[in-house]
């Protein structure tokens, strides 16, 4: 196929230097190398090829997945990749697999919850894997209410073992990956009883199968839990199913840090503070919202290019079509798509190093910012997964009909991205833990407790309960300081409704869960609060590169602007700015939308994809879709053959008038 | 398994008479009888099973679709049906595949646009299926956009043929179901050209394949496009690609109602109106508001039942959880969605009454409604498809995990539905064609020409622009007048707002399209409150059944009142409503949700579907979820061994350090 950019005038029209942008997206220069490099790797060893993913059945996809997981760690070890290498290449090679949970759930829950004497035994061997783990931790019957789970491990004091047990059907460890065909061992969360005394849900490390021969251990029944949403996506992954029938385990193999069964029974708590659990909690969210924006902005990448390619209407004089992208209707939905995953990365980027100075302060035993550092990580964790879920189909839809195809790489991103809005707390469950946090922040104002961090504002909760917005034309929407006013006004106006409204009912409990709609819409206002100011944060720093911080001011008023629009009703109903302020709000923004347009070819080129992790004919770099969408068709299985397979039984018959003799 | 019914208590709490309701959801006693009996046949026969469907790849899914299409024909033969009957059992088979193209579109391609001729000599052969057809329009780069179609029919008057011929790759016919590998017939929509002139897009009936072999007839090129999103979805249909190379056919396969092309090759117009084809859209359109209806009915369907039976939370003294339906943040997301399946019902019947209307008018040369049907129906295809999307996505998440789950039949029922955003008018494309209706008749108010139909309450703009909503308590938010005139005001505000800005901008086509995203926002009001009428217009009549009007006015009230809660920005900023009337409408919800609780499940129940028709697990009869899910989980392939496919190759050498060997 000939070599053409079919998108360089798109590049040519660029305002600013897009290799700056790439660093300022990837994080540092070092970054960017890194990435650089393990996607290049990647995507040049057939071994990692995608594009037959959609096509292969369960079977094949899973064994083909295996098969790229053992190779990358090959190569891993080969390479002498370091750990920062090793967890961006298997980022690119991008399928879910047992690996992900062995690294991102198995060895911190070692980590974070075992002794230093556990952790000297287990992480060797788990490093090397020697063994592979898994995180069991929900059941049929028990989700998000872990103090819910079934399970139980129960202290038998003549033989210094737990014995694991699933009392019943819905006791069932069920969903966790690679359970279910490949985990040699897990962290099982189980009640824990000594001497008939329930002390709730407690980690033990459990081996689940023979390192000999793989085959289950006995009182172990392990499977996997069946077809999942999408063609490939999770199905690549062995959530698996699991029953305990009374299996024994040494004493030595719950996770002891922070409480203790003694050989004679007794459970002690150690003096290790409990929070330092919560502080894994923020880490594992933290790397969520960092995927949240990778996953939007592939995404977005895709559309924003195959919007260029595309042309539909608008033709003059029998020229070429207009470019969809130059459309109102398309920039309306597309590029607040684009600036949140910008304002995305950038909170995430804040997040990480909240986590280190969580970290920091819990080795110091400064609890102080642990609430406060626990509920923004939860809300942004919520917004950011439902707002991706939610995006990654809007650029689906974006692409036209072509986005449906599977080539399109958008249905596979969609089905793999979607189970973030349930794992590590459910989005909805997840605010509710911010609207808490939020209501108990309320209550104690004027109290002088004085908000921390991300609520801060709150301490100016009088001025923000009635000042007024003073935008007098569409040009005062661009000042940071009013974008500010607006949202602080009204996240600590919804919240505050919140509380009194609470107030009059017959008890709190009772209030909070009659008006827990409300209180979503509050949280989602705090958090949404927390984005745009992070992002208003970043825009205030130096960013070197000719015209980078001018893009990145423009993505942030896009972000802030589209979400005052899309939750106006919020604004109005609290009285934080009038109608004629929200019509030139609009206004604003459909100038925002014309200055960001010859860049947005060039900004999604930012992130730097190739089109290996991009698996998208439309999202291509070079835009030379459909001569690709036309050769990916032919080599779908069902082209194997002109004429069908099912012809002459099911087909032919039909046309032959076979069925229908005994009407003739 | 034990047969019992878990939803036995919730059943027995209902407040009204669940089979006079299932006369309403169903329309009427008879149309009840015939969906039932076609359900219970489908849901009986072994062939028609679907359980399996996720688990097969591309080829035996098509194969077996195929199966299902030729037993289904078979039956249908051997039973007698009626064609109400057949089109009943085509729809419980629930599977995408060429019959429903085959009925659905060639059929009528030729009845609306073929010559009585034509008609008698083509329809008996697609009657009996002697010939399989298919709809052959969209283009591998033109969708939308009719009028850009590549393809060209040159007449070649010496032969008295037809060249069919595509001119470019972009030019490829590209989607069309049924044409991959099935269809033996196509009706071809291509520019005609006589003579060196184009004029513009025609039909034709184009034979593809052989009726001996089924190969492709000399000429042209068939193939499936590819893998679509979804497990089984639309992947058992084979939506096709086809290139024609000069391929020759009558010159009386024109389909030549309307227009034809003489012996002589003159192009004549007939007097029969263009204007009828337009009734054809009318009538497909009215048929994706009623799917609409049943898939958005399926998954409330499941979600309601589930969210009964699932627990969570709030357990005390160690008694039971809460079921998940309880509560409010549970109930705000599902109730609205469970009365808008209700609401899409109504207007679905209503358009049918609209297109019986519009015929018997076309009939009559009457032209002066069709304008406000078009743009009506246009609209509503486009609300409810997108609100019914997004409504089974929302369904999945309510189910928490297990919604993820293929076994759930949510991801299918999602990924079967969406593409009717794009399909048959993409839903943005049609809510601007809506906005123009609006603007026009916007433009001619006050010039004598009556706004007629759904635009009537327009002819009181005068008074809507500057009327106040009378509410001052939550109960007056259940006055039909006040939920109607607050949509009326909304509506004709937005789109008056609108039609001011456009006469600003420096020509009338500059402003619509600057202003477009507005207008989009306009012609979602102007839909919205013809679902609110046309709902409120039903609860107005005689509805028999103990309670069951009654649970219809709840449902219609909740309709309304979440839609306004969702669009508060809408009715505040155009001062329909006050920010109290706004809470006091909230309050009314609030309340509204409380009074169907009691009867959510017995509202799905009155669907009346079969459990093989819901295809899930979640959503049985009779509650009994975790056994049913345990149970499904070990069809899966991968649970065919314990150790699995790829163990020796991809996982003991990893275990066994064969790939560190280097470093160690």
């Amino acid at each position: 196929m000939e070599e053409v950019d079919h998108l360089a005038h798109e590049r040519s029209k660029a305002q600013f230097d897009v290799d700056a942008m790439k660093v300022v997206w990837a994080g540092s220069k070092h970054a960017l190398d890194v990435a650089d490099r393990m996607a290049r790797l990647v995507a040049s060893d057939p071994v990692f090829r995608k594009d037959n993913r959609t096509m292969l059945g369960r079977k094949e996809l899973f064994k083909n997945t295996l098969r790229k997981a053992a190779h990358a760690w090959k190569r891993i070890n080969e390479l002498h990749l370091t750990e920062e290498e090793a967890s961006m290449l298997r980022l690119f090679v991008d399928e879910p697999s047992y690996v992900d949970l062995h690294w991102g759930m198995f060895v911190p829950a070692i980590k974070g919850q075992g002794t230093d004497e556990q952790q000297k035994k287990w992480l060797p061997l788990a490093y090397k894997m020697q063994i592979i783990g898994c995180y069991a931790q929900t059941e049929l019957g028990h989700g998000s209410n872990v103090q819910g789970l079934e399970t139980t491990a129960t202290f038998d004091p003549k033989s210094d073992e737990f014995i694991i047990h699933s009392p019943s059907l819905t006791s069932s460890k069920w969903w966790p990956g690679g359970l279910g065909k490949v985990s040699t061992h897990a962290a099982v969360y189980a009640r824990l009883i000594t001497d008939g005394k329930d002390h709730g849900i407690h980690g033990f490390i459990v081996q689940l199968r023979s390192l000999d021969d793989h085959s289950p251990l006995p009182g172990i029944t392990i499977g996997d839990i069946g077809t999942k949403f999408g063609n490939g996506a999770y199905n690549t992954m062995d959530n698996g199913v699991l029953q305990f029938d009374h299996v024994r385990i040494p004493r030595n193999q719950m996770l002891m840090r922070v409480s203790q069964v003694t050989r004679e029974g007794k459970y002690l708590r150690s003096d290790v503070p409990w929070q330092l659990l919560y502080g894994t909690m923020v880490y594992v969210r933290q790397t969520i919202v960092s995927d949240a924006s990778k996953a939007l902005s592939r995404a977005a990448c895709i559309a924003v290019r195959y919007s260029a390619v595309r042309r539909q209407f608008g033709s003059q004089d029998g020229g070429p079509e207009t470019q969809v992208i130059d459309y109102k209707t398309q920039q309306s939905r597309l590029f607040p798509l684009l600036a949140s995953a910008y304002a995305f990365r950038f909170v995430g980027e804040w997040l990480k190093w909240l986590y280190a100075d969580v970290t920091q302060r819990l080795q110091a035993n400064d609890f102080s910012t642990l609430p406060e550092a626990h509920a923004c990580t939860a809300g942004l964790k919520s917004l950011t997964t439902s707002a991706t879920a939610d995006g990654i189909e809007e650029c689906r839809k974006l692409c036209g009909g072509h986005g449906y195809l599977c080539s399109s790489g958008l249905p596979e991103l969609f089905a793999v991205y979607v189970p973030a809005c349930t794992y590590e707390g459910d989005n909805v469950v997840l605010l509710l833990q911010v609207a808490r946090f939020l209501m108990k922040t309320v209550s104690q104002l004027g109290s002088g407790t004085q908000p921390v961090g991300t609520t801060a504002y709150m301490g100016r909760a009088q001025h923000l309960m009635q000042c007024k917005c003073d935008v007098r034309g569409a040009e005062d929407w661009l000042k940071p300081s009013v974008i500010l006013e607006a949202f602080e006004a009204r996240a600590v106006r919804l919240a505050v409704n919140c509380a009194q409204n609470i107030s009059k009912a017959a008890s709190p409990e009772e209030g909070f869960s009659e008006l827990s709609a409300d209180l979503l819409e509050a949280a989602v206002a705090h958090c949404q609060l927390i984005i745009v100011s992070k992002f208003i944060e970043k825009v205030q720093q130096d960013i070197p590169g000719h015209g980078v911080k001018g893009q990145l001011q423009i993505l942030c008023n896009i972000y802030a602007l589209s979400v005052l629009h899309k939750h106006l009703g919020d604004f109005l109903a609290t009285g934080c700015i009038t109608s004629k302020q929200a019509s030139l709000a609009n206004d604003q923004l459909r100038s925002l939308y014309s200055q960001i347009r010859p860049n947005a070819v060039a900004l999604v080129d930012a992130f730097n994809y190739t089109n290996h992790y991009l698996g998208s004919v439309l999202g291509r770099y070079d835009g030379n879709v459909y001569p690709n969408l036309y050769e990916e068709a032919w080599k779908d299985p069902l082209n194997d053959s002109v004429v069908p397979d099912g012809y002459r039984e099911y087909i032919q018959p039909v046309l032959k008038q076979k069925f229908r003799a005994s009407r003739l």
